[in-house]
Protein backbone atom coordinates (compact mmCIF):
# COMPACT_ATOMS: atom_id res chain seq x y z
CA UNK A 1 0.00 0.00 0.00
CA UNK A 2 1.30 3.28 -0.95
CA UNK A 3 1.76 6.36 1.16
CA UNK A 4 0.48 9.40 -0.13
CA UNK A 5 3.27 11.72 -0.89
CA UNK A 6 5.27 9.19 -2.83
CA UNK A 7 2.25 8.18 -4.62
CA UNK A 8 1.29 11.26 -5.93
CA UNK A 9 4.87 11.90 -7.03
CA UNK A 10 4.64 8.65 -8.87
CA UNK A 11 1.33 9.74 -10.54
CA UNK A 12 2.71 12.96 -11.66
CA UNK A 13 5.89 11.82 -13.22
CA UNK A 14 3.35 9.07 -15.18
CA UNK A 15 0.83 12.15 -16.36
CA UNK A 16 3.94 13.70 -17.46
CA UNK A 17 4.55 10.19 -19.53
CA UNK A 18 1.23 10.11 -21.20
CA UNK A 19 2.15 14.13 -22.20
CA UNK A 20 5.48 13.01 -23.72
CA UNK A 21 3.38 9.72 -25.06
CA UNK A 22 1.05 11.81 -26.82
CA UNK A 23 3.36 14.23 -28.12
CA UNK A 24 5.50 11.53 -29.64
CA UNK A 25 2.72 10.26 -31.78
CA UNK A 26 2.08 14.02 -32.94
CA UNK A 27 5.91 15.22 -33.51
CA UNK A 28 6.80 16.84 -36.55
CA UNK A 29 10.54 17.70 -34.99
CA UNK A 30 13.20 17.10 -37.42
CA UNK A 31 15.33 13.95 -36.94
CA UNK A 32 18.34 15.63 -35.27
CA UNK A 33 16.05 17.02 -32.10
CA UNK A 34 14.36 13.44 -32.32
CA UNK A 35 17.74 12.15 -31.69
CA UNK A 36 18.72 14.53 -28.81
CA UNK A 37 15.34 13.80 -27.23
CA UNK A 38 15.68 9.94 -27.21
CA UNK A 39 19.30 10.42 -26.04
CA UNK A 40 17.70 12.26 -23.11
CA UNK A 41 15.12 10.20 -22.69
CA UNK A 42 17.59 7.33 -22.25
CA UNK A 43 19.55 8.95 -19.04
CA UNK A 44 16.01 9.87 -17.28
CA UNK A 45 15.27 6.02 -17.78
CA UNK A 46 18.65 5.16 -16.50
CA UNK A 47 18.25 7.79 -13.62
CA UNK A 48 14.42 6.20 -12.48
CA UNK A 49 15.73 2.45 -12.73
CA UNK A 50 18.47 2.90 -10.39
CA UNK A 51 16.56 1.84 -7.99
CA UNK A 52 13.77 -0.55 -8.56
CA UNK A 53 10.60 -2.55 -7.43
CA UNK A 54 10.19 -6.21 -8.10
CA UNK A 55 6.70 -5.79 -7.12
CA UNK A 56 5.09 -3.52 -9.54
CA UNK A 57 1.29 -3.73 -7.11
CA UNK A 58 1.46 -0.51 -5.41
CA UNK A 59 -1.94 -0.28 -4.00
CA UNK A 60 -4.60 2.19 -2.97
CA UNK A 61 -7.57 1.09 -1.54
CA UNK A 62 -10.35 4.39 -1.85
CA UNK A 63 -12.91 5.09 0.25
CA UNK A 64 -15.31 3.12 -0.66
CA UNK A 65 -13.11 -0.20 -0.23
CA UNK A 66 -12.30 -0.67 -3.97
CA UNK A 67 -8.30 -1.32 -4.73
CA UNK A 68 -6.56 0.43 -7.15
CA UNK A 69 -4.01 -0.98 -8.46
CA UNK A 70 -1.55 1.99 -9.13
CA UNK A 71 0.36 -0.13 -11.54
CA UNK A 72 -2.62 -0.85 -13.88
CA UNK A 73 -2.87 -0.37 -16.98
CA UNK A 74 -6.54 0.37 -17.42
CA UNK A 75 -6.92 2.78 -14.02
CA UNK A 76 -3.25 3.22 -12.91
CA UNK A 77 -2.36 6.44 -12.28
CA UNK A 78 1.01 5.53 -11.93
CA UNK A 79 0.76 3.11 -14.73
CA UNK A 80 1.73 5.76 -18.53
CA UNK A 81 -0.05 3.71 -20.71
CA UNK A 82 -3.49 3.68 -18.70
CA UNK A 83 -5.87 6.70 -19.74
CA UNK A 84 -6.45 6.38 -16.85
CA UNK A 85 -10.01 5.11 -16.24
CA UNK A 86 -11.34 6.96 -13.17
CA UNK A 87 -13.62 3.59 -11.75
CA UNK A 88 -16.14 4.29 -8.81
CA UNK A 89 -18.36 2.04 -7.20
CA UNK A 90 -21.60 3.02 -6.18
CA UNK A 91 -23.62 1.64 -3.78
CA UNK A 92 -25.75 -0.61 -5.18
CA UNK A 93 -22.36 -2.17 -6.76
CA UNK A 94 -22.70 -0.79 -10.00
CA UNK A 95 -19.36 0.11 -10.83
CA UNK A 96 -18.36 3.71 -13.13
CA UNK A 97 -15.75 4.86 -14.90
CA UNK A 98 -14.92 8.40 -16.81
CA UNK A 99 -12.03 8.83 -19.50
CA UNK A 100 -10.58 10.93 -22.16
CA UNK A 101 -8.61 8.52 -24.79
CA UNK A 102 -6.13 10.52 -26.94
CA UNK A 103 -4.83 10.18 -30.42
CA UNK A 104 -2.42 7.12 -28.69
CA UNK A 105 -5.59 5.08 -28.70
CA UNK A 106 -6.70 5.80 -32.17
CA UNK A 107 -8.42 2.43 -34.47
CA UNK A 108 -9.77 3.89 -37.45
CA UNK A 109 -9.34 7.67 -38.00
CA UNK A 110 -10.90 9.75 -35.07
CA UNK A 111 -12.18 6.49 -33.07
CA UNK A 112 -10.90 4.75 -30.41
CA UNK A 113 -9.39 1.15 -30.93
CA UNK A 114 -12.00 -1.74 -30.73
CA UNK A 115 -9.24 -3.37 -28.48
CA UNK A 116 -9.22 -0.11 -26.01
CA UNK A 117 -12.71 -0.59 -25.48
CA UNK A 118 -12.82 -4.01 -24.64
CA UNK A 119 -9.61 -3.41 -22.41
CA UNK A 120 -11.48 -0.89 -20.47
CA UNK A 121 -15.43 -3.34 -20.31
CA UNK A 122 -13.06 -6.46 -19.15
CA UNK A 123 -11.38 -4.06 -16.47
CA UNK A 124 -14.67 -2.07 -15.30
CA UNK A 125 -16.95 -5.79 -15.57
CA UNK A 126 -13.76 -7.68 -13.55
CA UNK A 127 -14.36 -5.13 -10.55
CA UNK A 128 -17.77 -5.38 -10.79
CA UNK A 129 -17.68 -8.87 -10.30
CA UNK A 130 -14.81 -8.46 -7.40
CA UNK A 131 -16.85 -5.36 -5.69
CA UNK A 132 -19.82 -8.41 -5.96
CA UNK A 133 -17.62 -10.62 -3.95
CA UNK A 134 -16.70 -12.85 -6.68
CA UNK A 135 -13.40 -10.84 -7.75
CA UNK A 136 -11.79 -13.51 -10.49
CA UNK A 137 -10.33 -14.23 -13.98
CA UNK A 138 -12.00 -13.52 -17.23
CA UNK A 139 -13.28 -16.84 -18.54
CA UNK A 140 -15.29 -15.23 -21.48
CA UNK A 141 -15.81 -11.86 -23.21
CA UNK A 142 -18.47 -10.86 -25.56
CA UNK A 143 -18.04 -7.08 -26.98
CA UNK A 144 -20.82 -5.73 -29.21
CA UNK A 145 -19.98 -2.77 -31.68
CA UNK A 146 -22.98 -0.51 -31.63
CA UNK A 147 -21.30 2.97 -33.00
CA UNK A 148 -17.57 4.63 -33.48
CA UNK A 149 -16.50 5.58 -29.94
CA UNK A 150 -14.75 9.36 -30.36
CA UNK A 151 -11.36 10.34 -29.13
CA UNK A 152 -11.22 13.27 -27.36
CA UNK A 153 -14.10 13.70 -25.38
CA UNK A 154 -15.41 12.63 -22.17
CA UNK A 155 -16.80 9.25 -21.99
CA UNK A 156 -18.28 7.19 -19.57
CA UNK A 157 -18.78 3.53 -18.59
CA UNK A 158 -21.12 1.49 -16.76
CA UNK A 159 -21.17 -2.44 -15.33
CA UNK A 160 -22.58 -4.47 -12.56
CA UNK A 161 -22.66 -8.42 -11.74
CA UNK A 162 -25.72 -9.32 -12.89
CA UNK A 163 -25.50 -13.40 -11.36
CA UNK A 164 -23.43 -16.19 -9.60
CA UNK A 165 -23.71 -20.15 -9.73
CA UNK A 166 -20.86 -21.85 -7.81
CA UNK A 167 -17.57 -20.00 -8.71
CA UNK A 168 -19.24 -18.26 -12.06
CA UNK A 169 -19.82 -14.78 -12.22
CA UNK A 170 -21.64 -12.67 -14.71
CA UNK A 171 -21.41 -8.76 -15.64
CA UNK A 172 -22.90 -6.53 -17.85
CA UNK A 173 -21.48 -2.82 -19.24
CA UNK A 174 -21.25 -0.69 -21.93
CA UNK A 175 -19.36 2.51 -22.92
CA UNK A 176 -21.43 5.67 -23.70
CA UNK A 177 -20.67 9.22 -25.38
CA UNK A 178 -20.92 12.43 -24.13
CA UNK A 179 -24.57 12.13 -25.79
CA UNK A 180 -25.63 9.17 -23.82
CA UNK A 181 -25.67 6.92 -26.74
CA UNK A 182 -24.50 3.04 -26.55
CA UNK A 183 -21.21 2.85 -28.52
CA UNK A 184 -19.77 -1.03 -27.72
CA UNK A 185 -21.76 -3.20 -25.10
CA UNK A 186 -20.36 -6.27 -23.49
CA UNK A 187 -21.18 -9.42 -21.28
CA UNK A 188 -18.24 -11.68 -19.07
CA UNK A 189 -18.33 -14.12 -17.31
CA UNK A 190 -15.42 -14.57 -14.68
CA UNK A 191 -14.11 -17.45 -12.24
CA UNK A 192 -13.15 -17.46 -8.74
CA UNK A 193 -10.13 -19.12 -8.36
CA UNK A 194 -10.88 -22.03 -5.16
CA UNK A 195 -8.44 -20.38 -2.70
CA UNK B 1 3.76 7.27 -45.86
CA UNK B 2 6.81 7.35 -43.95
CA UNK B 3 10.13 8.08 -45.45
CA UNK B 4 12.69 5.50 -43.48
CA UNK B 5 15.09 7.92 -41.96
CA UNK B 6 12.47 9.99 -40.17
CA UNK B 7 10.28 6.65 -39.44
CA UNK B 8 13.47 4.86 -37.96
CA UNK B 9 13.98 8.02 -35.70
CA UNK B 10 10.25 7.81 -34.26
CA UNK B 11 10.61 4.29 -33.65
CA UNK B 12 13.84 5.02 -31.83
CA UNK B 13 11.89 7.84 -30.07
CA UNK B 14 8.95 5.61 -29.28
CA UNK B 15 11.32 2.77 -27.82
CA UNK B 16 12.84 5.46 -25.32
CA UNK B 17 9.69 5.76 -24.32
CA UNK B 18 8.79 2.40 -24.05
CA UNK B 19 11.61 1.92 -21.75
CA UNK B 20 11.05 5.40 -19.48
CA UNK B 21 7.19 3.74 -19.25
CA UNK B 22 8.64 0.35 -17.74
CA UNK B 23 11.16 2.13 -15.47
CA UNK B 24 8.35 4.36 -14.05
CA UNK B 25 6.02 1.48 -13.48
CA UNK B 26 9.06 -0.27 -11.29
CA UNK B 27 10.67 3.18 -10.00
CA UNK B 28 11.83 3.06 -6.36
CA UNK B 29 13.77 6.46 -6.32
CA UNK B 30 12.93 9.09 -4.25
CA UNK B 31 10.56 11.43 -4.29
CA UNK B 32 12.67 14.36 -5.01
CA UNK B 33 14.20 12.26 -7.81
CA UNK B 34 11.02 11.70 -9.41
CA UNK B 35 10.20 15.54 -9.30
CA UNK B 36 13.10 16.11 -10.93
CA UNK B 37 12.89 14.00 -13.89
CA UNK B 38 9.27 15.10 -14.17
CA UNK B 39 10.08 18.38 -14.98
CA UNK B 40 12.57 17.11 -17.32
CA UNK B 41 10.36 15.39 -19.37
CA UNK B 42 7.92 17.90 -19.29
CA UNK B 43 10.82 19.94 -21.19
CA UNK B 44 11.50 17.11 -23.39
CA UNK B 45 7.84 17.51 -24.41
CA UNK B 46 7.33 20.94 -25.07
CA UNK B 47 10.98 20.46 -27.66
CA UNK B 48 8.69 17.99 -29.36
CA UNK B 49 5.53 19.53 -29.69
CA UNK B 50 7.38 22.61 -31.19
CA UNK B 51 6.34 21.73 -34.57
CA UNK B 52 2.90 18.68 -34.62
CA UNK B 53 1.18 16.75 -36.92
CA UNK B 54 -2.20 17.27 -37.01
CA UNK B 55 -2.56 13.55 -38.99
CA UNK B 56 -1.28 10.65 -36.67
CA UNK B 57 -1.59 7.95 -39.32
CA UNK B 58 1.76 7.74 -40.41
CA UNK B 59 1.60 4.82 -42.82
CA UNK B 60 3.96 2.37 -43.97
CA UNK B 61 3.42 -0.29 -46.50
CA UNK B 62 5.64 -3.77 -46.14
CA UNK B 63 6.59 -5.92 -48.50
CA UNK B 64 3.91 -7.89 -48.77
CA UNK B 65 1.32 -5.03 -49.07
CA UNK B 66 -0.04 -4.50 -45.47
CA UNK B 67 -0.18 -1.40 -44.30
CA UNK B 68 1.15 -0.58 -41.03
CA UNK B 69 -0.14 2.63 -38.93
CA UNK B 70 3.19 3.34 -37.52
CA UNK B 71 0.61 4.82 -35.03
CA UNK B 72 -1.54 1.93 -33.95
CA UNK B 73 -1.28 1.51 -30.26
CA UNK B 74 -0.72 -2.31 -31.04
CA UNK B 75 1.39 -2.05 -33.95
CA UNK B 76 2.83 0.71 -34.08
CA UNK B 77 6.89 1.14 -34.03
CA UNK B 78 6.12 4.94 -33.41
CA UNK B 79 3.35 4.25 -30.82
CA UNK B 80 4.76 4.45 -27.05
CA UNK B 81 1.82 2.22 -26.19
CA UNK B 82 1.92 -0.62 -28.51
CA UNK B 83 4.39 -3.10 -27.68
CA UNK B 84 4.66 -3.43 -30.11
CA UNK B 85 3.23 -6.21 -31.97
CA UNK B 86 4.85 -7.14 -35.02
CA UNK B 87 2.40 -9.14 -37.87
CA UNK B 88 2.77 -9.99 -40.83
CA UNK B 89 0.57 -12.04 -43.30
CA UNK B 90 1.38 -15.28 -44.93
CA UNK B 91 0.69 -16.49 -48.38
CA UNK B 92 -2.41 -18.18 -47.53
CA UNK B 93 -3.97 -14.71 -45.52
CA UNK B 94 -3.19 -16.13 -42.11
CA UNK B 95 -2.05 -13.18 -39.59
CA UNK B 96 1.10 -14.02 -37.56
CA UNK B 97 1.49 -11.96 -34.56
CA UNK B 98 5.05 -11.72 -32.34
CA UNK B 99 5.34 -10.30 -29.11
CA UNK B 100 6.66 -9.65 -25.28
CA UNK B 101 4.55 -7.95 -22.80
CA UNK B 102 6.44 -6.14 -20.02
CA UNK B 103 5.21 -5.72 -16.37
CA UNK B 104 3.51 -2.32 -17.59
CA UNK B 105 0.69 -4.92 -19.39
CA UNK B 106 0.29 -6.88 -16.32
CA UNK B 107 -3.45 -7.73 -14.92
CA UNK B 108 -3.35 -10.81 -12.47
CA UNK B 109 -0.03 -10.96 -10.63
CA UNK B 110 2.73 -12.31 -13.33
CA UNK B 111 -0.07 -12.54 -16.08
CA UNK B 112 -1.12 -10.22 -19.15
CA UNK B 113 -4.36 -7.86 -18.22
CA UNK B 114 -7.26 -10.11 -20.30
CA UNK B 115 -7.92 -6.53 -21.87
CA UNK B 116 -4.72 -6.37 -23.41
CA UNK B 117 -4.94 -9.78 -25.24
CA UNK B 118 -8.73 -8.59 -26.60
CA UNK B 119 -6.70 -5.57 -27.82
CA UNK B 120 -4.32 -7.81 -29.57
CA UNK B 121 -6.89 -10.20 -30.71
CA UNK B 122 -9.31 -7.57 -32.10
CA UNK B 123 -6.26 -5.97 -34.50
CA UNK B 124 -5.13 -9.04 -35.58
CA UNK B 125 -8.47 -10.20 -36.59
CA UNK B 126 -9.46 -7.24 -38.18
CA UNK B 127 -5.94 -7.17 -40.29
CA UNK B 128 -6.85 -10.45 -41.23
CA UNK B 129 -10.38 -9.36 -42.53
CA UNK B 130 -8.34 -6.47 -44.94
CA UNK B 131 -6.03 -8.74 -46.25
CA UNK B 132 -8.55 -10.97 -47.34
CA UNK B 133 -10.33 -7.78 -49.22
CA UNK B 134 -12.92 -6.91 -46.63
CA UNK B 135 -11.83 -4.09 -44.64
CA UNK B 136 -13.98 -3.39 -42.03
CA UNK B 137 -14.76 -2.07 -38.24
CA UNK B 138 -15.09 -4.97 -35.84
CA UNK B 139 -18.87 -5.36 -35.14
CA UNK B 140 -18.52 -8.33 -32.69
CA UNK B 141 -15.44 -9.30 -30.65
CA UNK B 142 -16.01 -13.20 -28.93
CA UNK B 143 -12.92 -14.41 -26.68
CA UNK B 144 -12.86 -17.32 -24.53
CA UNK B 145 -9.65 -17.03 -22.20
CA UNK B 146 -8.46 -20.62 -21.65
CA UNK B 147 -5.11 -20.26 -19.26
CA UNK B 148 -3.31 -17.17 -18.32
CA UNK B 149 -1.10 -15.54 -20.67
CA UNK B 150 2.13 -14.82 -19.24
CA UNK B 151 4.21 -11.71 -19.08
CA UNK B 152 8.24 -11.37 -19.86
CA UNK B 153 8.09 -14.48 -22.23
CA UNK B 154 7.68 -14.53 -26.34
CA UNK B 155 4.09 -14.99 -27.17
CA UNK B 156 2.38 -15.16 -30.69
CA UNK B 157 -0.61 -14.94 -32.52
CA UNK B 158 -2.52 -16.31 -35.29
CA UNK B 159 -5.79 -15.35 -37.06
CA UNK B 160 -7.50 -15.80 -40.28
CA UNK B 161 -10.83 -14.91 -41.87
CA UNK B 162 -12.64 -17.89 -42.36
CA UNK B 163 -15.58 -16.66 -43.98
CA UNK B 164 -17.53 -13.33 -45.86
CA UNK B 165 -21.35 -12.88 -46.13
CA UNK B 166 -22.14 -9.47 -48.19
CA UNK B 167 -20.76 -6.83 -46.10
CA UNK B 168 -20.17 -9.31 -43.03
CA UNK B 169 -16.57 -11.11 -42.43
CA UNK B 170 -15.82 -13.57 -39.91
CA UNK B 171 -12.43 -14.70 -37.92
CA UNK B 172 -10.89 -16.37 -35.65
CA UNK B 173 -7.55 -16.51 -33.91
CA UNK B 174 -5.69 -16.89 -30.46
CA UNK B 175 -2.70 -16.57 -28.69
CA UNK B 176 -0.25 -18.97 -28.04
CA UNK B 177 2.34 -19.29 -25.06
CA UNK B 178 6.19 -20.22 -25.60
CA UNK B 179 4.99 -23.84 -25.61
CA UNK B 180 2.55 -23.69 -27.93
CA UNK B 181 -0.25 -23.83 -25.63
CA UNK B 182 -3.82 -21.92 -26.48
CA UNK B 183 -3.80 -19.34 -23.95
CA UNK B 184 -7.41 -16.98 -25.28
CA UNK B 185 -9.05 -17.83 -28.35
CA UNK B 186 -11.20 -15.21 -30.37
CA UNK B 187 -14.13 -14.89 -33.29
CA UNK B 188 -14.59 -11.53 -34.79
CA UNK B 189 -17.34 -10.28 -36.98
CA UNK B 190 -16.29 -7.31 -39.14
CA UNK B 191 -18.32 -4.65 -41.31
CA UNK B 192 -17.03 -3.68 -44.25
CA UNK B 193 -18.15 0.03 -44.76
CA UNK B 194 -20.17 1.01 -48.27
CA UNK B 195 -17.88 3.07 -49.94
Amino acid sequence: VLEGAQGAALAGLAERVRELTEAVVRTAAAEEEIEAVSAQLASLTERLSAARRENTRLVRIDPGGVPHVLGSPVTGAANPIAPPVEMYAEADGTIRGEFTLSAVYEGPPSYVHGGISALVLDHLLGMAAAVGGMPGMTATLELRYRRPTPLGVPLTAEGRLTRSEGRRTWADGRILDPDGRTTVEATAMFVTPRT
